[in-house]
């Protein structure tokens, strides 16, 4: 069977139209590593290291305070945002880069209960959540009056009702890997009155998001996993197009005015997606995120997102083979459409198990209490990588499983 | 008299202490420009670039997530905090990095209102504050149910009463030059059971701050300026060590939790300054910024300070002496308790003054309405540089003034 999976891995990686933007990516690495941790932080994109360069020593370097008109810094925000759109479904002018996701999960989640209007006075937030998100929305939800309830995804659209004002969902589980119902959940919230916020960290990059065709209202996301900005990118902010006009920020800095450097006294929020930005943008990361957004050329998401089945129900496949008996259970889900760019396996000592896999050349992450998550991201993963993480996690539960008998 | 100033400027070059830091920045430009417009965007020190291209190419292009442990970038945020600490006048553990001045200053005045408690519900704003500060301290109090209200700096000591939750002053006018009373504005709010917040974005890395020594509450401030950190490098927060277990962040993201790889459902603060954190570091620009405070080592902040009062000195002398005569009037105050390190001249026309100085080569900046401003960076700017600046400014003046004739 072994023999088998080694062939099926090589003849799904010649027919692989994406191993070519392998190149795009620095992945020459004196240990050979296999890398399966994109989820978490994104490889190095070949084009960051030279762009860099050229904006510390000559856009700050020479240029300096004529670079944020010459060399475009001021509308980095935007246009970046511009950029990051086809990849989620946007069409232009309605995402805006900057900032942190929590920081972005607070503007979001404010500007929605505003909206709502009075009366609804409830934010749902997904009960599993990434952390941040549920301690920001608490926080927006302390400082406008309304109150938080906890409520798996699953059942989230049918919790949502008269006293909703939004709910704050992840697109994937960040534990599980589990794809939830975006046009489902939307449509819902929608036809209760209320507005959904929706956290792409996890989506964005691996699988098409279809902001504008699902009716999103508004959404958020780092650029540091799938889209490989590096470690701790600006994240994005998007908000429908119809909505901006009522977006009402928590966080109204210069940048968001209608004319900076007018240096008006009273506040004038700008039109279009720059309102949603608040201090001056962090240059140096923005453009670092450009030039890794230089990969997506010519790279459609529907491709990554069926190479992204591909690997993940290989790598089930490949866990099946080699991995002994009841040791893993994968706790993402096996039906593609509830299924993100990563697989999830419940294990008994899982951080020590993490630890020997990573010692033996295979990078994944464990999650508490119990979960080594192994993220793929097509661009720059094989099925040969696949294949080889799967060997060595059989091989060190092997010696765990002897070990314990 | 031009001769005479010309040899002074020789002279105070010759006895510069810190003319040796000046190579410590990348000044080599083809068209050999008077930067003063460090107040701005501060030059590149010569650090950043290498150091940049290692952090891209090895902690990200090879260690990849390893490096949060490995490199350090999970605690960047404080240490880099400690690092601006002697700085401002601040023992360790008080300060930290992170997002821009914008979302530290809404942080600091929802934490300070949080903390002033119940029954203070006036928030007070330096009338001439750098517009960003005044819209974001209009957002924290509209949702935390206080009202602002706008006071010249210079009699905000006699305004504050047992309403004030929290003043908000900029320690140096962004516009005049203006050198607040840090120690006599702390004290008298202090005398009426009121917090202040300062804004140290123009004195901080050009003046002796004293944060600990005058008791200051809360502190934010942009590193790109005197401290030369890169074009929107991260801001920093200061909360005094016995405030930090009362302080109460309206962003209460991941990286403040206590324990914030546990991923609890529940928000926990941590303790010290991480509890100021939000959302995951922006690592490459945080590097930066450390890159560029090596600049520091072993200068003091006093020498510093000396020499920037003798650099604006300078510069008004030679303003005098070769600006024609009542074309420019100097809006910064002249006795030095009251003067940061800037000039500010107020000057017809000063919009397109400024872009003939900048097409001579003298690169300073526009305020609206008639503000032509000098930023002076001891670590950087000669008195030649200074005696170029004013005579560039008499010429391009001289030939206007007989335009207008």
């Amino acid at each position: 069977m072994s023999d088998d999976l080694a062939l099926r891995a090589e003849r799904l990686d010649a027919a692989d139209e994406l191993a070519k933007v392998r190149d795009r990516f620095v992945l020459d690495d004196p240990e050979e590593t296999v890398y399966l941790d994109g989820n978490s932080l994104g490889a190095l994109p070949a084009a960051v290291g030279p762009r860099l360069q050229d904006v510390i020593a000559r856009e700050w370097g020479r240029l300096r305070i004529r670079s944020w008109d010459e060399s475009g810094w001021w509308t980095a925000p935007e246009r970046i945002g511009d950029r990051i759109a086809p990849i989620v479904g946007a069409a232009p002018g309605q995402i805006v880069t900057g900032d942190s996701t929590s920081v972005n999960v607070f503007k979001a989640v404010v500007a929605a209960i505003r909206m709502a209007g009075p009366g609804r006075d409830e934010v749902l937030v997904d009960a599993a959540t990434f952390p941040t998100d549920g301690y920001i929305a608490e926080s927006a939800a302390r400082m406008t009056g309304c109150r938080i309830r906890a409520v798996a995804a699953a059942n989230l659209a049918a919790q949502i009702d008269a006293n909703t004002a939004v709910a704050l969902v992840n697109h994937v589980d960040y534990r599980t890997g589990r794809l939830h119902d975006l046009p489902g959940i939307t449509a819902a919230a929608h036809a209760a009155g209320a507005l959904v916020v929706w956290d792409l960290c996890h989506s964005a990059g691996a699988l098409p998001v279809g902001l504008d065709e699902h009716g999103v209202d508004l959404a958020v996301g780092c650029t540091y996993k799938y889209l490989n900005g590096g470690p701790g990118s600006p994240a994005y902010l998007y908000v429908r197009r119809d909505f901006q006009p009522r977006f009402d920020s928590p966080l109204p800095g210069w940048n968001s005015h209608r004319d900076p450097f007018a240096m008006e006294a009273a506040y004038r929020a700008a039109e279009g997606s720059p309102r949603g930005r608040v201090g001056t943008p962090d240059i140096l990361s923005l453009l670092a995120l450009d030039a890794a957004l230089d990969v997506w050329d010519g790279v459609a998401i529907e491709t990554v997102r069926a190479k992204s089945l591909a690997l993940t129900d290989f790598f089930l496949e490949c866990v099946a083979a080699y991995v002994p008996e009841g040791l893993v259970e994968s706790v993402t889900p096996v039906a593609h459409e509830q299924r993100g760019s990563q697989i999830a396996l419940r294990c008994v000592g899982a951080d020590e198990v993490m630890r020997a896999l990573i010692a033996g050349g295979v990078v994944g992450d464990f999650r508490p209490p119990d979960i080594l998550r192994f993220g793929f991201t097509p661009l720059y993963t094989s099925h040969a990588d696949v294949l080889r993480a799967a060997r060595t996690l059989g091989s060190v539960l092997g010696s765990v499983s002897e070990g314990i008998t």
